[in-house]
């Protein structure tokens, strides 16, 4: 069942370890069939050494897991709420990236400093609020979900034009058309938020990027006039 | 004697060069026989290349060695006042870790600032007092196990929920039900140094984790209702 | 059509992540043929593994590609102005390094605050101005190019005493009398990045080497009296 | 001639680039033969993956070559100095490691903030002055070894108990009773100068270790009642 996708969601899955980001098991990514309405997803906690493709997990958009004979990860929930609010996404990638968590324990959006960001991500990247009391005891999974859609709703973002979000003292979550772009997407993240860092910390007064050089990157990499790389495609 | 213990102590000891984080022979792990009453040790100042688990040395309640042609590490003494004081847990790592030596350079708790956080530690990890003179001139090693003892006692900590210290002006100390539990709480307390030094330096601000957030992270990996992974244990 | 020299860029490009420094695609190096006034170039977003000294890009001066069937960078422009402006350089290149950018993100000289920089700088190295809307949208990469030589004449900056210099909110350019020499002078600049801001974060009175010391160093490994290293050459 | 002693030069010299420390050629590393009165030492900017053995140079107290085809570091008679005032030492290095670069760069003295620091330093490791323009322009490296020797002098530093300064602007220079003992502690210099940094940033009323456990520490490893180890050995 769904052979090719967990093929697809296994291999993403191992790009985080090979980029020398992932302590321990500390991450999960997942795709999803839209015809079928079927998630493929990383099993809970699970070794990445020993983890093979028929590991992966297939739940349903209610969470059933309907195939695979190990639990799929505890942050499934959210993926699915995700994947159910915006069509447009096939990929979903959840990671405690030291640089992107910093972010998110701090509770801060990430400016748009420079062009490395906004290649990727069209404007700051949102720190999305802590759940209430009642969110976190009723379905804290699922209801993290709700607040990252709330979060893109409230701000005007289209889920493929900044494909990110950071959650307040816990991590990011990344999207994107394919588990490889969501993956991609978290590892620029990471080095922005370095980045980031650093050049407000030698200058507090560093300014996001005028509104159209963040424009022009923006647009020379992705829509309809891009003319950066080989394979230039219509969003 | 212990030949099955000696080997686990050797592959835990092998755990942290694996992870690039120990400079030379700068960290010890040991294991305990709770039965026996006999604890296995790394030897002092070995070089981890050509060391073999034939090279760990056994010693008893009282820093006797029973078994071993070396010596054992300067700490020993500190690792058997643990044993004794605290009789749930398993495996003792003490590292120099840059990130929570840092901390301890600075004499400071390291705040529950995220979830990364408290998935290990139930609360903020503490920072032992330096020892006073009369402790340092009579029993150095022995009375550094003391005031770890002493530090958890007076903040009511469980060891098992925060399985770590850190000593003023030196390093850490962490334990868990075994050796290799251990070393992933040393891995852990390392990254959280780490993520928590930077997430104040951008934001000062920066605050703990709400209690329910708290609970419900560490309670979703620890304990009877816990859900994440795949063997869920109840401890 | 210039084979050898299609080489030498390939093989200038492959030694950016050699040193683990670029990410994905971004980083592109060119060099000059000065007696055909033709330009060898990385082509756009390629992947660095399956890239051959065959997929290097021959453009002219006006920037038409006069070989190769892939789309030449996307900052070709830009490369083409400085060729055009310093006769003296013979190979640019252009990375997202992140201590460089990080300077460039905060829009701020590079001060020469030790021997490792003046051993390769010969002085602070620039920071140069964000571009004005209309430079922006008239011909983005070119009049990026002509800010970067506007920067140097306005300082009086002999392009390979200081061969490198930042754009604002972008990212650092080097060069050199060969590609190897200015990715060369790119790694050097990562790391005199680095060193610096940490230096400024010690103590941010941190002065800049004085100019007798600054002057020692340079004149030490360049010049006519240069008696540093095995093969002594004469600028 | 000293073919022994080029043999272990050779190595020391190739220990730094397996710590991933060094850039380029950035390095040297030389031994004295006491009896005989020569040096030998890394030739000028030798690249270190073709270097061997025999490139290695020896040179008398005066800094002339008495054998090898290249130039000898350009740093030689900082080396030479050096041996001449501490009868003590056999080893010396010479770095750009970053971390010390970046206190020698910040002008700084390393204070002994933790344990770490004083198992291999027994107190600060000084920053030296910078040089004035007669000792600039008169004889740079011979006077870079005065300012050495006159730093420890004035400050009552025995050579072997604190080997290691910090050259103001420049970067630090280490050595020890062999050369690898020198490089050791280049190792530990540059991992004490990042910890520091770092517990000063956290907290900047870090203090120094009180005096009792800093002698605890150092005599633990050092001198007649030293207790760590296998080896134990008189100094």
């Amino acid at each position: 069942m769904l052979v090719e996708l967990k093929q697809k969601v296994f291999e993403a899955n191992l790009e985080l370890p090979k980029y020398n980001l992932v302590k321990f098991t500390w991450s999960n990514v997942s795709a999803v069939d839209r015809d079928k309405e079927l998630i493929v997803i990383k099993p809970s906690g699970l070794d990445y050494n020993t983890m093979t493709y028929k590991d992966m997990v297939v739940v349903d958009y209610k969470g059933n897991v309907l195939e695979g004979e190990l639990n799929p990860t505890s942050d499934t929930m959210t993926h699915i709420v995700l994947y159910k609010a915006f069509p447009e996404i096939g990929g979903i990638v959840h990671t405690h990236l030291p640089w992107a968590t910093i972010w998110a324990q701090a509770g801060m959006n990430v400016p748009a400093l420079g062009t490395t960001h906004v290649d990727t991500f069209y404007g700051e990247v949102p720190c999305a609020r802590f759940l209430t009391i009642e969110e976190i005891e009723s379905a804290y999974e699922e209801n993290t979900g709700r607040v990252i859609v709330e979060t893109l709703q409230e701000r005007g973002i289209k889920p493929l034009e900044i494909p990110a979000i950071l959650l307040k003292g816990h991590g990011p979550f990344t999207w994107g058309k394919t588990p490889e772009d969501a993956v991609m997407n978290s590892v620029v993240l990471e080095e922005v938020c370095r980045m980031n860092y650093y050049a407000k910390a030698i200058n507090p007064l560093s300014k996001e990027l005028p509104q159209d050089i963040l424009d022009k990157h923006y647009l020379r990499k992705h829509g309809k006039n891009a003319y950066y790389g080989q394979n230039i495609s219509i969003i």
